[in-house]
This record gives C-alpha cells, structure tokens and sequence, in this order.
C-alpha cells in the first residue's frame, strides 16, 4: 500500500506515465475536423492566390507605361477588354494596351500592375493614366498566402474557424487528426440509485459519474458509461477490466469508504499498478491513481465536491495530453477580501466569489455541490503556506463559461 | 446610401436593435443540457442530502450522552446495530445507545452526533467514547447542501459539469435550456467555385462561408448553408428572404466588389432596413449591417482575413446575446515587440505572435488566411492612436484553444 502523495508529484507520475504517442488518428473533412488538433501536418499542392489578382477597381497594364505620367501630363492606354472577377482574359496585354478590371479579377498575361479607376479618366476608348504606377502596384501575386508545398498546418495544430478557411483556401478537403479519447466512467456503490428511480431511505443520488461524464465531453473526449455496480470485488474487478480494454482512460467513481477504496486499490493492483492511494489535496484526498495495460485508471473521492477538484486538478491536464487542446480555465488575479487561514500540508482548493476586484471566499461542508456551482471560481492554497491575507493579490481559476 | 460608422456605434446598434428576448426555448435532460444556458430558474423539491449522514466512521449516538466523557473517564454506550452506507437504521437510537456506522451512513432516528472510531474502544457490545461531541457533530444534515424549494439554478446560468452534478444530486431529470440560434449562411459570387470543383483561371475557392459556419459552430450555433448563389439580384433576393424566415440571424459573404455590395444593401433595405454600409475598422471596411423582420442580417467583406475579424469583433458579442454564453476571447497583458504606426482614424486589428511576455505584429497583404493562422493573437489599435511604442503594455486576445 503506497502512502499519500502531493498533487505536483501526481501531475509529473501522470505526464511520465501516459505518454501520449499511441492517440489514435482519423481522418475528416475540415468541417468536421472543427475543434480537433491535427495529428500530421498539411502541406498545400496549389499556390494561394492560385494567379494575379487586382486589389482595385481600374485598369490592368504594364507598369513601365506609367512612367513619368502625372496630372498635367497623363499616359494614355487602348483599352482593349473588360475583366470582371471571375473571369479570364481572351488575350494578353499589350504595351499601350490597358484592361478595364474589378476588385479580385485575374490580371490578363502580359499586365504587372493595376492602376485604381479614381486617378484615371476614359475617354473614346482610352485611358488617360494621371498617375505612375510600380510594378505589383494594387496586385496580390499568385502565391502571395500560400506557396506550392508550403504547410500549412502543423501537427498539433486546433484546426479553428481560420484553419478550416486556410484548408478550403488550398482545396484541402481532407486532415488527418486526433481521434477523441474514450473515457470508461464506472459508478460503485451499494448507496447509489439512478436518476428515475425511488430515493429510498439511506440511498443517494448517482451524482459522481454523470458529472464525470460532463467534464470529460466538455473537454474534448468521448465517454462510455459502465452504469453503477455493486461494491462487490468480481463484479467491480469485471467492469475494470472491460473498461480497461474499451477505452483510453479509466474513472471509478465512488466507493468513499476506507473498505470499497482498499478493495479499489486491490483491483487495480491485480491487473496493473497503483502509483497513488491517496492524494495530499483538500478536498480531494480519497483518490486512487494508477495504471492498466499502461491506461491511466483514477479512482475518485466520492464526495461530489472533492470529485469535482480532483478532475479539475489531476484530471484536467491528463485530458489536455490526451487530446492536445488547451483545456486550462482562464484565470485572473483579484485581491482577496478577507483574511484565510491554512495549514493543512494539504494544498487547498477554495470556491471564491468575485465582485468588482475582490475574490471572497466560499465555505462549504465536505461535499456540497450548490457552493461550488453558486461560485465564480477558486483559488489554490499552497500546501506550505499558512494562511492568506486580506488584500493579497490571488489568482482566482474562473468558472465562468 | 448610409456612411461608414464605428465599431463601437455598430456594437451599440446591435444591443439595442437586437432584444435577444425572443429565443427559443427547449427542454433537455441535463446530459444533453451541456453547454446551454438555462432560459428558466430550476427549484429543488426535495432537500440534498435527503437524510441526516455521517461524515465519518464511528459511532452514532446522542451527544449528550458523550458530555463530560474524556480519557480517564469514558461514556459507555450500548452498541445495538450497525449501519452502513445505502441502509436505513431497523430502530430509533435510545439514551445510552449506539449504532456502528459509516461514513455517508444513514443517523438512526434519536441520534444527533456521531463520535469517530479513533475515540472509542469497543469491548463485549459496549462503546467506551472518550471525547464528547457537540450536537451535529460530524453529521451532514438533511438539506445542508439544498433546501427544498431552493432556487439551484437561475435563468441564464451556463448548464456545466457541475450543475449537472447539483441538478442530479436533487434528482432533476429536464431542464429548460435556450435553443441553440440558427445562422443561416449565403455565399455570393460569380467567381466563386465549391470545394471539390475544379479550380479554372480566374476563380477562386469557396473560403468564408465555411469559415464563417465553422465560428458559429465553435461559438453555439447551428448554421444552415444557403450554397453559393450568383451575383444577380433575383436570386439574392430569394436566398435572402428564405434564410430571413428560417434562421435567427443573416450573414451573407462575398460580393466584394462596390456593385455587389450596393446590390445587397438594396435587397436587404427592399426587405427591412440598413444601419450601416461600411464599419470604420482595418481589415473589415465593406461590412453591411441591416435587419429583416427584426432580425440580423450582415453583408461581409469578400477578403478572408477582413471576414474574419469582422466575425470576431461584430458578430461575435452578438452570438454572446443570442446564446446567453460567454463568447469573450482569453485576453492577456504583453510588451509591444517594435513600434508600430497607425492614423487611419479606423480601429485597426493586427495579428502577433507572443514570444514569453513579448508580442510582435505580423503584417500581411489584405486578406491572407495563413498569417492569422500563424499567429498567437491579435491587438486593437484605437482608432484615435497614431501608433503604439516598442515595450508599451498591449492587451492581445488570443487564439490559442
């Protein structure tokens, strides 16, 4: 039986432990690919812009012909088409030669320039140029975004609303990215009844598994329900082992007594190894991590509210490795309001509410959810630290959605 | 013909010509309730916890029974059963009586405080407790978490994995969640071909409405896509008007060029009115913003990168309203890189790239994806700045997921 560790040696065993090279792969349309991380990088076969283009209303010619043009000494150019965007020009241009073209339109062979209609005038089929313009002058050359062979996106990379316009940009209909992972959320207990069914006396409420289940799929997993089994050794032992073999990832929830956390403990032993019975955290201490066929397997307190922080704290970040997404709750400092007091050894996790730029604490008994969802985040309370100040600046991890 | 207004006048005309009174409600299960915003105030009818339960392994008895017990002089208490968790006591506890229990254990009726094991000794059926307890010691009441009657969630709130927890725990099974809002979105452009078709001179790619839809997903949305329609006013029109009866919100893109944006102000001024014809910001300028039977309809800038920020800066507080949910982008604190110019007297938004507490502007030609991919994050440079210093404090909201 191992003893209680802190939460940082928890954090460096589940970064050693669960190497994230095995994540499985597929493969996706950009659309569907929304919110995913890529697991191979991109490269674009085409140039983006794949030809020339205006960036102006006016006329498409060779630069050189401009030279020396100015108000009171205009050039003057054979207008010979029109190129409307989307089209293509039915013939180069020629020097002397100028095309009328729109914002966007393809720059005919021949043309290296554009000069915007306002420093111009047409007058019986010809352009009077008031103004010298430069070679690439009002033009986007072909190539400009995105070159041929050029990546375009990297591997680890949130294929975003802007990514997904980039791949369509290069005719990308297809990203190789990393599958969701699968989390086996299993509920223990002889006291737990599911939703619908009767309260009877002295039974509770599944509350643990279904919000597991919630955290996991709001961060980027899928989730397998294993439904509540009895606190019996072969039928836990079974559902484990199943669990173990279906998913990434393993969650117990429940068994908050001395015994049912022993037996929890025993199982995984059996069929891997426990590396943490018992986590140096408030609230959050009844928690089990270890491993099955190298799979991580946590068994959680089973008061809601220490299951709650340990999947904030412990849990988060391995989803963070295990998807590659940014998973990290938005945190800002506010002065705290009033004096607290610690001095546990644990690290402490505390609710606050927030007003104006005052974080002021929130207490609750042992388990009580209505705090924590009536609360605008928490702060962390070292474990060494002996109490906080009123006025000391905190950073307050934000609930906030 | 309206001129070009500000962002700041666009954002104000957008809360006050869009009450986001009217959305649609619907009723989940809280599972399926994840992410959503409660359109109603849920109320517990029943008290969490539903009984009175010990917090510890130990004991349950009458406290006054233990008053004036210590080390030499221990209470004795008959044991007459014991409880565990998920069972009910056979009988009331009397004075002079206790019950073996454990934690999350039903209180036998007449006990009122529990004595932990680690202060008693057992021998031949009697408990000898050699502390004394206060009343409710070491006991989680009925209702101490909720009452019955108690307001657990209010309108609005953001339904998360611990609401989901607090509505499970008090044995909630719907929920009335506001109705994901529907953007229904129109691709304009003769120039325009769809992903998948082939790419002939002159065209381009289909970018912004797949960008476009792509954020409004990410953001809590459902979009319906209106294909792309050819730049003639009839088939716009129609487009338009379908869109403005089946969806809560408009945005048509393309049309970048001046004809076809005054072409779409007019349709959409032919059905309902135009507020603006151009936004004072950099990229974005050829922003339309009008409605159609009180609702939402924007023309955006053809430019990938110009639509892209006129989706973050506009339409992004407005999918906040519509969806109840915070939309804000993580914002952090960093020192300018170089200096960097602006009098444009238009609110210029530039990509940057974040190196530990520096972030440097990338420039890019007008419309390039691929910089806005690359980077890390965004400054606003206000439109009344001549230009920012190397080493100043600039907010960047960033991209990162």
């Amino acid at each position: 039986m191992l003893s209680v560790i802190t939460v940082d040696e928890a954090l460096k065993i589940i970064k050693e432990k669960f190497p994230t090279g095995k994540t499985k792969t597929e493969i996706l349309s950009p659309d569907e690919a929304l919110g995913a991380v890529a697991a191979q990088a991109v490269y674009s076969a085409e140039p983006v812009p794949s030809f020339a283009r205006s960036t102006m209303d006016g006329y498409a010619l060779t630069a050189e012909d401009t030279y020396g043009a100015g108000e009171s000494l205009p050039a003057w150019l054979k207008v010979v088409g029109e190129i409307n965007m989307g089209e293509c020009a039915e013939k180069p241009v020629k020097r002397g030669e100028c095309f009328r073209i729109s914002t966007g339109g393809m720059l005919p062979p021949g043309a290296n320039a554009v000069i915007p209609v306002e420093n111009t005038e047409e007058d019986n089929g010809m352009c009077l140029a008031y103004k010298a313009v430069s070679v690439f002058e009002n033009v986007t050359k072909a190539g400009d975004d995105i070159k041929p062979g050029e990546c375009i996106v990297d591997r680890l990379d949130y294929i975003s609303p802007a990514v997904i316009g980039l791949l369509a940009s290069a005719g990308i209909d297809k990203v190789t990215v990393r599958k969701k992972p699968v989390v086996g959320i299993i509920s223990t207990g002889n006291e737990i009844v599911g939703l619908g069914e009767p309260l009877t006396p002295g039974k509770i409420r599944e509350v643990n598994s279904r919000m597991i289940s919630a955290f996991c799929i709001e961060n980027g997993c899928e989730t397998i329900m294993y439904g509540t089994v009895r606190d019996e050794s072969d039928v836990i032992c079974d559902t484990v082992k199943k669990a173990a073999e279906e998913c990434d990832a393993v969650v117990i929830s429940g068994g908050s007594s001395a015994g049912a956390k022993d037996m929890t403990v025993k199982i995984i032993e059996n069929m891997g190894s426990v590396f943490a019975h018992g986590l140096a955290m408030k609230p959050g201490k009844p928690t089990i991590i270890g491993e099955i066929n190298g799979k991580p397997v946590f068994g959680l307190p089973g008061h809601p509210a220490a299951c709650f922080f340990v999947m904030e704290i412990v849990i988060r970040p391995l989803i963070g490795m295990m998807t590659g997404r940014h998973v990290e709750r938005a945190a800002e400092f506010f002065e705290l309001g009033e004096n607290v007091s610690s001095n546990h050894g644990r690290e402490e996790y505390l609710c606050v509410k927030t007003d104006g730029s005052i974080a002021v604490p929130v207490y609750a008994k042992s388990g009580v959810m209505s705090v924590i969802c009536h609360s605008d985040g928490y702060i962390k309370i070292d474990r060494n630290c002996e109490g906080l100040k009123k006025g000391e600046k905190v950073k307050v991890c934000l609930f906030r959605r």
